[in-house]
């Protein structure tokens, strides 16, 4: 069975590219599904979004990356994916993911949803605070990989201060 | 892949039986694991746990179930199993269920975990409040298999107020 | 004694005219409380916010529909009501809520506060769940009235992609 | 509509005092509903723990304390009450309260449910705390009645250290 | 050893005030480490928030107040303070506080950070919730000291409703 | 100033003795207090626990390890101590600290506590866990210093299975 990874992914950091090393290994094939129009604001357009991810996954034959707007269970249904894999984050918030969850389940019953928890230590990480402390001049080389940090200082200095 | 569902089951509820089903669309096979003797006092035998749990999934063909004792990762590797599926309510404790899957990584880091979120109408239902609102005399057919509740109503009677 | 329920309503889903339908059975009167400026962005005006609602509740003869600014135990005073109802969903913000609470009993100890638990079916409905896949193109029937669903498909339209 | 407010109340607090005090302002009658033979082990007799809240209330007209086993949908009925009156604090478990309400829904969908929060300073009281740091040998005149304090003084004294 | 205690301050409340009599008595100095610009809006420029937290501290010999920007582990090191303190409120966001601290300790691992809860009257209480019902027209002087309360009638009389 | 870390400590775990280290640089002195008679089972006698613990603090000059009984800020009056730690994890109660960080408060205004987060790789880890995985045959020697893994070996044989 094949599994979509939606996301914003503003960038990649670690802990994403963690969750699809693993899933990779557990399902078919994973589609790496990039939101393209988020509701919230974002650093990098789409294609930059989407070419970041796949820097980091280009080791894995059964992933690909791609990009979505709608809604995630119409992604699944025209991928052929049977389901929706999510990263569960000690910060992240369990009741939205849950209404998320049964809003889906409501829209597309044959969509099925499973959940992966970040390892140790990419569990609280975000791409919110890996571009909130790089604007504030931190290193964030142990939380993405090399060519994301090289773009996040490229687009840094490119919007300014 | 194979996947391994480990638990109490004391009785099986229809939260339980929901995830089976759902996970055994998604893997090759599902392995129900019924805690032989966990630390907390149980109602029903190992055995009795057993058959009640098989007698509400045998019509699926890539289920069994089983009792184990140990680590759960154990059970994983002696059954050929690559995966721990373990359902998710908004009324569990999410961090407990990540301090185990910490452990399991730490002791067992290529057996997997993925979670599966229980349906709306089995979100607030667990074994325990099963127990405790038959022992106060209500009608629980609305959240276990009739067999399930003929057994719980005689086991009841056994043990006496 | 009368209740005050106040809220944004942008819209009226099924899960406040639950509230509005229990409450009412419970106390004389029910005061549906519309904030006409609320701190966030809204869809809908205060006008059609108060008559979407009225829509879902004319069936109800001690509910009325109003507009309200400012502090809601000035409203409830005003109004000759002796507190305030809240729903409380397992997604809402408890600690949200306490705050709000422990303001108003500062602000005015006479005016109670009441809250009752949203039905399961709807404990993780929110107005901007349903605003949020109805943009996405989504069916939001069974989450809202007909009329309702209705106005957020024609308002969609009206303010583009 | 009458209320009932039930619990183990082992014992009672100035918590479980001022959401009685403040309930009896909004409900025609409450009736504390003392639970005869609660799961957890109790300190005081269920006959003591009815004394000990009755000399708490004794100035409220449209109050009584009785005593209950069983469902408290079932007292609820039994006594012509339409709800049960349950309180919140911030350091108690919403999503257990929230199963309950589900159960109680369940078994007995006329009798409704209202919560009321704890005033900010028994917000973070309990009986189980109450009796721990009696038993530690600290004075607790601050969290209970004085008939209380003096009861849990006896009492302490009498099953010894 | 001397400590920093860092926040945007917008207006200082009751509650910070009572961190840093506490803290002074703990540590050897403390440094209020206002944020000159941070993400959110400010309803206070930095000037001001910091001459509000001062008038609020000026009795306490080893307390000062002064601006940042950038990192806190920064203005810690700069100041020759060896820890960052933060408040604490059962409101406030845990895993958010725990996200920065990981970060922090990522960037400078010899800066510790230590947490003080807020005493019980300021626990549900923040800058945002100050601003919000002084907004609404409410008497906000048992929360902030007396020179706060009219800065912030004047600051809103200043941008009109 | 001295500071008061209490504790069951049965045993000592990796996360408390990060605790201790990083605690012996901030204050003055440090105080592991030991409680002899909590009110939950231990596996390991009062003395035990102190000395697994003092064997792994000995290269610390400035911190002590005693056993106490009663509340905690009579030890830390009695030891000279102006303050309590305590170590704060994602995985624990945070209301329960803060129930017992008011009832500190009202027994002893003087004493002051402070808390401080574990590090990330001790977050989710506590004695009970470390027993309950022991106890399950795991190796727990990432979790607890070695004489603590070869004291818990020993324990559990003689207690059998």
């Amino acid at each position: 069975m094949k599994a979509v990874y939606p996301g914003s992914f503003d960038p990649v950091t670690n802990g994403h590219i963690d969750i699809v090393h693993r899933a990779s290994r557990i399902f078919d094939g994973v589609i790496v599904a990039v939101y393209e129009a988020p509701p919230k604001n974002v650093l990098f357009t789409a294609q930059e979004r989407v070419a970041l991810f796949r820097g980091a996954v280009n080791t894995l034959d059964n992933v690909e990356v791609t990009t979505f707007n709608g809604l995630t269970v119409d992604v699944a249904r025209e991928a052929g994916a049977g389901l929706i894999i999510r990263g569960l984050r000690a910060g992240s918030d369990f009741e939205n993911e849950f209404e998320m969850f049964l809003m889906n389940k409501n829209l597309a019953a044959d969509v099925e949803a499973v959940y992966m928890m970040s390892n140790l230590q990419w569990q609280f990480l975000s791409s919110a605070r890996v571009k909130e402390i790089a604007q504030l001049g931190a290193d964030v080389r142990d939380l993405v990989p090399p060519h994301v940090a090289a773009a996040l200082a490229t687009k840094l200095r490119e919007i300014g201060p």
